[in-house]
């Protein structure tokens, strides 16, 4: 089958082996699948990430041996983790939806020696190809006749809802999102889903900016032009302030650990590669708890699926690309460009 | 009267005005003030303090206020806020208790202009004074004929106290400490309060860990021979684990991330006067909370007093050390030296 193969650092289509579903798992096609930031930063700096984690793999304790073995950057990888694919055939011995069902899954993978991470591997193909594994008791079928499209984008609005869960916001907060990117977006709906009616949004971005207001945001600024807690003063100023990192790069954490109101709670979401340096005298004469999300619980990657196919929010803005997998090369490329994209689709099947 | 006064970046033992209590003050002398290591590092570091405070001011909103002026360090400052004293007089239409209760009270001052910090301002002297001002509804008569050395405890004893209810911690976690100075001390001591049994904790200083064990520590450990974490691991590895961090210099909160097992609270305690570079990808990938605490609510002050005069901790073996006014400047120095010292009491009104 064809993929889009992480070979030696670089991105090039190629054949690939075709993955055999073993006992459990399901064989699908990949109707569509969405390129995240994540996987932009794996292709430029995927020695520092493998060094990072293996860094800290001795204080997972069995879930490191759950998540062995580490990944071969010398070897292939395909990725892509945001899918929504179509079931071709179950494994021996397996019950699963029928062929021809749209699913979606958790990016995970159950195999006999252990959890495998879909995507970040080089055993297992990610979305980035034109069939991949699943996991029968993973998947959840797509409901109401939900384009695949925007079934594909369960993933992202999962991380957004888990962050916002994690961070118990209700609708009584107010809440400042730094980085109007697709996690910036995504915790913008997730609060919106919550019912929050002061949400401030911040980006370089006039075009991201814009997308902020269409999902839901009541507030966007441009930072160069007034800082985000100046604004949230500006339009409200009363509510119990929560405030989102969204954006992963240094510097943002600690203008946030200077400028926001004693007691706030910093939830960062956005995944910062690179070494960071702050004040924490802000953090501790403010009394400020900078809370670390990443990904999602199951449930909650459920709920992002019904939240999208019930209408209960409509996070199809963000999709601002859909390419082939001859063009994913390019596309990694002009995401680089926030100004153009923010989320753009791959139809490895062929649309 | 006389006094320990900082001036002009030095310590000098001086003649001070005589302080006069105004309507819902109290006039107390000085029976034991204890030397925190804020105090130290004030000393050393004021300007760059007063720099980041004033960067953080716009952040407090209608707090600012409260705690206006400045401080102006080129007036006299004189500093002490781990004090137990004993009322002279009352002032006008002031009620409080008679003269001669021994008293000790929350390092704040109540004023016609607002709320005064005691110890890091130009108007109000501390306690390395003979005699300070209190407010009448703040201050607590110091029960059991308690001593008034061991009352002067009670403000070290309610920051661990307030580190400890915070972080929630329950007689069902265990509890890592970062350091075994007055501040990690404080925190074991109010981790044995909360039933915690195994508390393991770190310092470089054979004495200090001699303390900790003293003070309720289940395992101590040099850092240098083996990591903290891993001691955790060594002896329990199975409650959920809670990280104080009880040092305040650069590079430890990074070890922390690197080394604490997924989903671990890490409460730093330890303040920070420098920036510091953390790798966040750790906490990212293993969403760790960082909750940093300053200070205790005045409940939390009022259960430390308690705690010390019903016996329900003994953390008298802090105290190293015993000093008259003019020996304050030499002692400043000798806590430089963690082997020797600990906590140094001043006794401005002579013994």
């Amino acid at each position: 089958m064809r993929a889009c193969v992480m070979r030696s650092g670089e991105l090039v289509v190629a054949d690939v082996p075709d993955p055999r579903p073993e006992p459990g798992q399901l064989l699908v096609r990949t109707l569509a699948c969405g390129i995240c930031g994540s996987d932009l930063h794996f292709l430029k700096h995927a020695p520092s990430m493998v060094d990072l984690s293996d860094q800290l793999t001795p204080s997972l304790g069995e879930l490191a041996l759950a998540l062995a073995p580490a990944i071969d950057l010398a070897r292939d990888i395909v990725m892509g983790h945001e899918f929504c694919a179509e079931v071709l055939e179950t494994g021996p011995d397996t019950s699963g939806p029928p062929a021809g069902t749209p699913v979606v899954s958790v990016p995970v993978l159950l195999t006999g020696t252990g959890l495998r991470q879909l995507a970040y591997n080089n055993d297992y193909p990610g979305g980035f190809a034109e069939r991949m594994l699943l996991s029968a008791p993973l998947v959840l079928p797509v409901p109401n006749g939900l384009e695949p499209r925007l079934a594909a984008l369960t993933e992202p609005l999962a991380v957004g809802i888990h962050a916002v869960a994690v961070a118990g916001v209700t609708a009584r907060n107010a809440a400042a999102v730094v980085g109007c990117g697709p996690v910036g977006l995504a915790v913008i709906s997730a609060l919106r889903i919550e019912g929050v009616e002061v949400i401030v949004a911040s980006d370089l971005s006039p075009a991201r900016r814009a997308l902020a207001l269409q999902l839901g945001a009541t507030e966007v600024v441009d930072p160069r032009q007034e800082p985000l807690i100046d604004a949230w003063r500006r339009v409200d100023a009363k509510r119990e302030l929560v405030c989102f990192e969204a954006v992963g790069i240094p510097g943002i954490v600690d203008s946030l650990l200077r400028d926001v109101p004693p007691g706030t709670q910093i939830v960062v979401v956005g995944v910062c590669m690179e070494p960071d340096t702050t004040r924490p005298f802000f953090a501790s004469a403010k009394e400020l708890c900078l809370r670390y999300v990443f990904a999602y619980t199951p449930d909650e990657f459920a709920q992002a699926l019904r939240a999208i196919s019930e209408g209960e929010v409509d996070i199809s803005p963000m999709i601002t690309g859909e390419v082939g997998l001859d063009a994913m090369p390019a596309a990694f490329e002009d995401l680089g460009r926030p100004e153009t994209h923010v989320k753009i689709l791959v139809e490895p099947s062929g649309a």
